[in-house]
């Protein structure tokens, strides 16, 4: 009886242990890049590979490369607005089937790298529209545009080319500006808000509330995607953690740099309390902490100067940009990661060649697997 | 009797057949790229020489390369007004000299490369200054701009060799906008009027005219050479007809396409009447059409698509450059076709490279005829 | 006795010959590059290591390469104002110990590379401010400033490397841009005044004085360190004299060649007075007669071009700018002399690489040897 029952316990806790490990294993699965899902997807039908290219595009925006974060992002969207939600899905579909049309280089496709600069823009035509929700005119330029971010992005990446850089977002920031001068505030089709530079004087500034600029740093995370709400912002901080918590944490990490850069230069307290002010850090410290370089406390660092460069410079760029009525988008953040990889000295000996970018947690264990590879190697080559 | 008379019948329709021929072969050498010339004039007089050279930079700035096309453009000029013209003459030659001194490429002067920039920064500095036709000071800033042309052409040339990219009129619009801004409004010496944007509301604005509208299509053509009144652009038309057919169709496709831009932007009514918002169009339709890639359904295609960019991106920089007082010149047709050229895809594989490329038609020849190699080497192969 | 006065006179006239000859030597010996001095310097302390690192990168702002020479211009400026010097001192040093701590190229921090963009920095954050001497909250921006130059000169040289061009002042332009752009003029931490335009109406504008015009001459070399005082202007002057004759004639040409292209278009007499418009002639000049091009009357005649077209590129630019209340910094001579270093042709010919780049001396020096070395070796294989 008592053996019995023991063996039952132990049976009982090797199942559960079991259903842990499991249940741990499906964790895993759905975490880092699920390149196991391309192997499954391949036989599928074409409309179902498309919907998981396009939710690779959509975490692509915040650096991930993941179908589920994808998703969850995606209703985080549908939460915030369901119109906002509607023009991402149709821009990322309609850049991703334009460059399958155009014949563009097929991993880069499946990857997702062609469907979040048309998701960018789709969400930015939305949010700088003046014409209210459910304006389905505005339909024709967020098409229009999201297919034109697969000609920027396959001639900027034969100029990239020469320096192994990436693209990234630069499409989406030439394009919503382009879209944004081509209208102008008055057109009679498609008008849009002006923007007010961050650095412009407030007239009777209230005082500056503690908790909403806290507040502001997770949201800083949501303007990535052009969201305000907190609910949204934190679904989509639990996304960018179901692909890498590395990477999370170097969002919140940025997103909190860039307010403090942002109270340092004493921007409109608006700027502080939406995340505006936080968003560009947090892409510039998410790009050299963890994803473009293998992650060390030297990397670490380096990842918080390029937050507050980024921070810096999406101010300076804001004022520029403002005194014509246009936002600085993500145009900061764009060009101190391009810098970054361009870097000589210390930092360049931790960067990953473009072709082999994972998550931050597989490029972490790659490179230690790579160098005790290497150590094996020399001790041999040594006996 | 009758066998002489039958004779004579086949005689004369035979002389008449020769005749066609002959007027057909003359026909034939007057058209394309005229590469014959060459040789006959290799040991004329230095004077000569330069105005063939001359004659082919005035065709290069409408991505022809013909001296009969140049004079025929000429003389269009010399007809829309006479003290444009004399500036244009000037201008070719002080940068096609300017080149001779410096030592460029010897290959690139003969074939017009150093002058077209040269021109069209004097017809632009003809157009702009208000100081009237005949204001002989002007001529200073010409020689200089023009000379200046020669700088930035072999520096962007050696900047753009790495992707093989041509240097097309980028020298000119960086001229011509430093000059407006170095002169500014209210210069003493030589004042110039200020541009308005297009895309300013106006007040109190008539209907539009579909006449007007049409009758801008071809003065698009014209305004290449910022020449606006509608015989003169006829005559320049029908000079890219001479060099080819295909060309010219996909200059007035392109500024038809520009004007669709301009409608769909509700722009200004003077810049659809006057050609302003169809010359950029027209530009990135010829070049995408044919000249830089072998002419295909595919090619005119993209030839149409690079015509809307071309047109919706020169809006955007007009109104971003309007506010400075600045016109856009050509940046959007040339930036465009510069991103064309730089595509990957299935536009890359029809690209011509930059040495080899011919009239239209002569592309389209040799294509075939290489693919026919091709296929014929195959099989030879094969067996 | 009348041999023993003989021997005592040419004893004497032997000693007094040695010691000018000594003189002589010693004068040389601080002329030039001064490389002995780095081998002298190898096993010393590292402050004086950091000293003359710091010297070199005082110097490299006027193109020159010579710790004394940088002495001398320390004191030039400490001598216009101590805490200008003090900022300058603060900058160079600040970026040459981020450039230490990065793990930038050695061979690049003890040639300087790393300080003059920091100094630059520095110096105009200070001549900007508007909240007086002595305002010591400036040093944080000063320092920060300085420190980033570091990333943006490694961030380009990888980017420039593609054509052998040399980073010069690009990462300093950029910014200083940046950090007014920033700020802002009505911050409330870091106020800054805003730059009028050069090319604005003045609307009772007095009389030109020659003299002042020709004080402006050599005023146009103390601008290029912000210094609008004639006698520290004068020392700078002299320090260049020490470096290289050669660079000091061509500094002295190019500003008054820049004064002359602000007469021709009628700028503000405060320009022309205070030698803002000689500044970036003199820069220009500079870069192309001696430095980066072996000197031959070829050469010196596209140094004059070169100053003009800085000059004039510097009226358009601070015309632009000005708009948005910044000024040009010396962004005109940097592209210009960037355009010139590209250019194919007969310039090409006498262009050094960017390696053995030495004082202009010592290039026509070594040109000349490698050119009796190529005869001779040619003679030789005839033989």
């Amino acid at each position: 009886m008592w053996m019995e029952s023991k063996r039952e316990v132990e049976e009982a806790s090797r199942s559960r242990a079991s259903f842990s490990r499991r249940l741990l294993n499906s964790l895993l699965l759905c975490n880092g890049d699920m390149e196991h899902l391309d192997e499954y997807m391949q036989d599928k039908l074409f409309v179902l590979q498309l919907a998981v290219w396009g939710l690779r595009g959509v975490t692509r925006v915040i650096l991930a490369n993941n179908p589920l974060s994808g998703a969850l992002i995606l209703a985080a969207l549908f939460w915030a607005s369901p119109w906002q939600g509607l023009l991402g899905t149709l821009g990322v579909l309609a850049s991703t089937l334009t460059a399958v049309i155009m014949g563009q280089d097929s991993a880069e496709v499946t990857g997702g790298l062609h469907g979040f600069n048309g998701m960018l823009v789709s969400l930015l035509m939305g949010v700088f529209s003046s014409a209210g929700d459910w304006y389905w005119w505005l339909l024709l330029p967020v098409c229009l545009g999201s297919a034109t971010c697969v000609f920027l992005f396959s001639g900027l990446s034969s100029l990239f080319d020469r320096w192994n850089l990436p693209v990234t977002v630069f499409p989406f920031n030439i394009i919503i500006i382009l879209y944004l001068l081509c209208t102008g505030p008055n057109n009679p089709y498609f008008p849009h808000h002006r923007v007010t530079p961050p650095g412009a004087l407030e007239p009777n500034a209230t005082e500056l509330l503690a908790v909403q600029v806290i507040r502001g740093i997770p949201l800083g995370v949501g303007q990535i995607f052009a969201c305000g709400a907190l609910g949204p912002s934190l679904l989509i901080l639990g996304a960018v953690l179901l692909y890498s918590p590395l990477l999370a944490v170097h969002a919140l990490l940025g997103s909190a740099v860039g307010t403090l850069a942002g109270l340092s230069m004493a921007v409109h307290h608006h700027f502080l309390y939406s995340g505006l002010s936080g968003f560009n850090g947090a892409l510039g410290c998410m790009a050299v902490g963890g994803l473009f370089f293998t992650f060390s406390w030297r990397t670490h660092l380096f990842a918080i100067a390029s937050a507050f460069l980024s921070a810096y410079a999406d101010i300076a760029l804001s004022n520029m940009l403002g005194t014509m009525g246009l936002p600085a988008c993500s145009w900061a953040a764009t060009l101190t990661a391009t810098l970054m990889l361009l870097l000589t000295g210390s930092l360049a000996a931790y960067r990953i060649p473009i072709g082999q970018v994972r998550a931050p947690e597989c490029n972490l264990l790659s490179h230690s697997q790579w160098k005790a590879g290497n150590t094996l190697e020399r001790e041999s080559t040594d006996v």
